[in-house]
Order: C-alpha cells, then sequence, then structure tokens
C-alpha cells in the first residue's frame, strides 16, 4: 500500500466526514449484510487505544425484549429531561425525534473494561480517562464506516446506564460509553437535524480555534492560517 | 454529492483507518501547508457532538518556551509512571520513545468546554459525559484526516493537566482532553510501536464481540456473522 494519498482517496475519507450523520430516521427494516457489519467492527477496533490496551467490547444486539427495555429508559430518561426546559422550547424538544431503537435492525454497546492488559497500561498513568477516550475513538471509527457503508448509525445517550448494565448484564467494573442504533435508510440528510431544525447553528471554524493560549486570537505566527480559518469554507 | 460510495472511496476512507498510526518518531522539521491544517482542523470540527454542542476549542501551538514546558512535565511524569513498574518491564518501558513534542513542528491542545450552548443540552441530561465523548470524536477525525494528508499525530497523554491548563492559561471549567503533536514523517510504521515491540499483541475481532449480552458467545442469531468475525481478516 502506497504511504500517500491519491486524491481521489482523499476524497473518499472526506465524504465520510463531511456525509457522516446522526442518524435517527429514515431507519428501513433491511437488515445489514454480514460482512458489511464485520466491515464496520473491525474499523472501529482498529481505533487508537492508550498503551494498545484495546479496551472496548461491542455487544450485538438485535432481541426484541432487550430493545424494548431500553426503549423504556429512553422514554423515562426524555420525559425527565423535558422537565428540565419551559415553554416553546420544551414542546420543541419533544417534537424532535432522537433514537431509532425499535426501528434499527442492529443495536450495538460499546463498553470500556479498565481491567483489561492492566493495571499497568502505558501513558495512563497521569490521565486514566485516556482508557475511556479510546474507546470513543473506537466508536468514531465505527461512525464514519458505517457511512461508507451506506449504514446510518445514531448514538442514544437518553437512558440510564443502570438499565444497561441490568439488560446486558455487564459486570460491576464494565462501564457502558455508547449505544448506538444501526440499519439501512432511505436517505442521508446533508445537514444534521439540530441544524435543519434550527436548535442551534453550526459553529464557525473560527470559532473553536485559538493560538498558543487560551482565547488568543491576535497572533503573528499564525496570520496565514487564520486568513484560512477565517474563510470558513465550507467543506461540507 | 452522490449519497453511496464508490469502491475507490470506499477503499480511500478503509486506508485512512488501517494506516493510522499514534506517530512518537520519524518526525521532520518540514511545516505544515497552511491549507493542509486547514483541512484537518475543519475535519474536527465537523465530528458529531451530542446535542449539536460542539463543546471543542483547538489551541494551536508552536511556541517553543510552551513546548519546552509540556515536555518537562512528561518528563516528570514519565518518571513517576516507570515506578509502578519493576525489572526488564521497567528497562522496556524506559527505552520505549511515547512523544514527539519538541522534534514536531505544531502540538495542538483539545479542550471540553462543558458550558458551551449549556446547561441543557440535548442528549447530555442523563449521562453528562457525553460532552467529553463529543471531543473525542473530534480528536479521531482530526487524527484519520491528519493521517489522509500525509501528517503524522501522536496522542501524548503522560502529562500533567495541571500543567497544561497553567500553561495555557485555561480557565478552571475548561478540561484539557487531548495534547498531540503533528507533523511529516519519513515514514508510517505498517504496525502500531507498541505492538512490532511486543509489548502488547492485537486482539482479534473475535476477542471483542459479544452477542446480546455481555460474555455471551452463544448467539444462534448471530452464527452467520460469527463466521466472518472468527475469521479475523486482516484487512490492515
Amino acid at each position: 500500500m502506497d504511504e500517500e494519498f491519491s486524491d481521489a482517496e482523499k476524497a473518499g475519507f472526506y465524504k465520510a466526514i463531511y456525509s457522516r450523520r446522526d442518524v435517527r430516521s429514515h431507519f428501513t427494516s433491511e437488515s445489514i449484510n454480514d460482512k458489511v457489519l464485520t466491515r464496520i467492527l473491525n474499523a472501529a477496533h482498529h481505533a487508537p487505544s492508550v498503551g494498545f490496551s484495546q479496551p472496548w467490547n461491542f455487544i450485538l444486539i438485535k432481541n426484541q425484549k432487550t430493545k424494548n427495555k431500553i426503549k423504556k429508559s429512553f422514554d423515562i430518561e426524555h420525559l425527565r429531561a423535558s422537565e428540565q426546559i419551559e415553554g416553546s422550547k420544551k414542546s420543541e424538544y419533544m417534537s424532535l425525534k432522537l433514537e431509532g431503537i425499535l426501528e434499527s435492525p442492529v443495536n450495538i454497546c460499546i463498553t470500556y473494561d479498565p481491567t483489561k492488559f492492566g493495571p499497568f497500561v502505558i501513558g495512563r498513568t497521569s490521565i486514566p480517562e485516556t482508557g475511556i477516550y479510546s474507546v470513543c475513538c473506537a466508536i468514531q471509527n465505527m461512525w464514519l464506516a458505517a457511512r461508507t457503508e451506506g449504514v446510518g448509525l445514531g448514538w442514544v445517550s437518553i437512558l440510564s446506564n443502570k438499565v444497561l448494565k441490568k439488560e446486558l448484564e455487564l459486570p460491576e467494573h464494565i462501564i457502558p460509553i455508547a449505544y448506538v442504533c444501526l440499519g439501512h435508510v432511505t436517505k442521508f440528510e446533508t445537514k444534521p437535524d439540530l441544524e435543519r431544525a434550527k436548535w442551534l447553528p453550526r459553529l464557525k471554524l473560527d470559532d473553536v480555534v485559538y493560538y498558543e493560549k487560551w482565547e488568543q486570537k491576535d497572533a503573528p505566527d499564525w496570520n496565514i492560517i487564520q486568513e484560512y480559518i477565517k474563510a470558513n469554507l465550507d467543506y461540507a
């Protein structure tokens, strides 16, 4: 394999980055091909991990009873969250579609095992949270790979980890990091749902970049890149 | 943009996934083109985030004084970590190259701001950690984009967040998530450094996948995919 990326290879990669969506609607009942799902899982498994600890596990779920219980947990947590907002924002919130647990053919719970290859893990000695960060990198690999394969993925974060641990029989020391829904979709939206609904705007790249120090924008060493960043080219 | 990915586009994407490395050696002093660095940052900024909160900031660093202070923090934490291991493992640990702070032309600190668009963030009500998880997804996008652009990236997790906060003047509520080093390299290794050094083996995909429940391998509904997963095809 050539080390450098051709323009076509770069284009394929960036297409995944910019067309990936958090999918809650448009799931079809079409099942996911087993080879495709294997490729998606293998991409996740090839994420970076602190000290090469590979501290993730992937629990594949299609059991209807399990899905129903997770959906029930979503319903409870969703209602509870709505109590934190008032007025028109509340009804807007309640109208948003925020999960596709039952419609998607496959759900996956991604977990973190702090004991794997431990207790001494290279690079995890000063900042123990880096173990969890590795699992998140695996989730992002999975998400991008799914998009590349034409499979929608939605992360359901409105649920109780206590319920997840019970239903999936996770041991005490195993931490659930994400619960995601995968399936083919009738379409991928071109913009995130919450941007389309005008819930929040996409920030400009310039809004999130500082130079040398927090909030520093005045940076003579960086004036060329600042122009590019301010131009805020829409690659998406 | 066509919704489906062509075989060439898929190949470009998977090349990024499988050829990405955590880079500590082989950095050259060649500076990173500003357009290239902008594309890498923009890929990071287009990561998914809970409730579209985009809670990340990227602090670009090339100031030598700052780098020296971070390197000093690495040295202290690295030595401290070595005290946790004994014998041949200790000397092996000390011989590993674990950072490229001074050799790489650009360092980036990626931070999490829990107050952005808050306090009510959709999807962050039950599991507040999802804000941090979003930042990790951005880091993985950055990492893959860097690889695609021929830029090596190494995550330095052996350092003190206290030192980082002080040197970069981060406000109390801002959490540093990662400190990474970027630069062109003489080569990308085909396997992770710690695998090459036989510190730890790569797990098989089958080792990290369960069906329906924790540790469950006996799964009649999943027998076809189990065969593919057990085959452990080396896509890398």
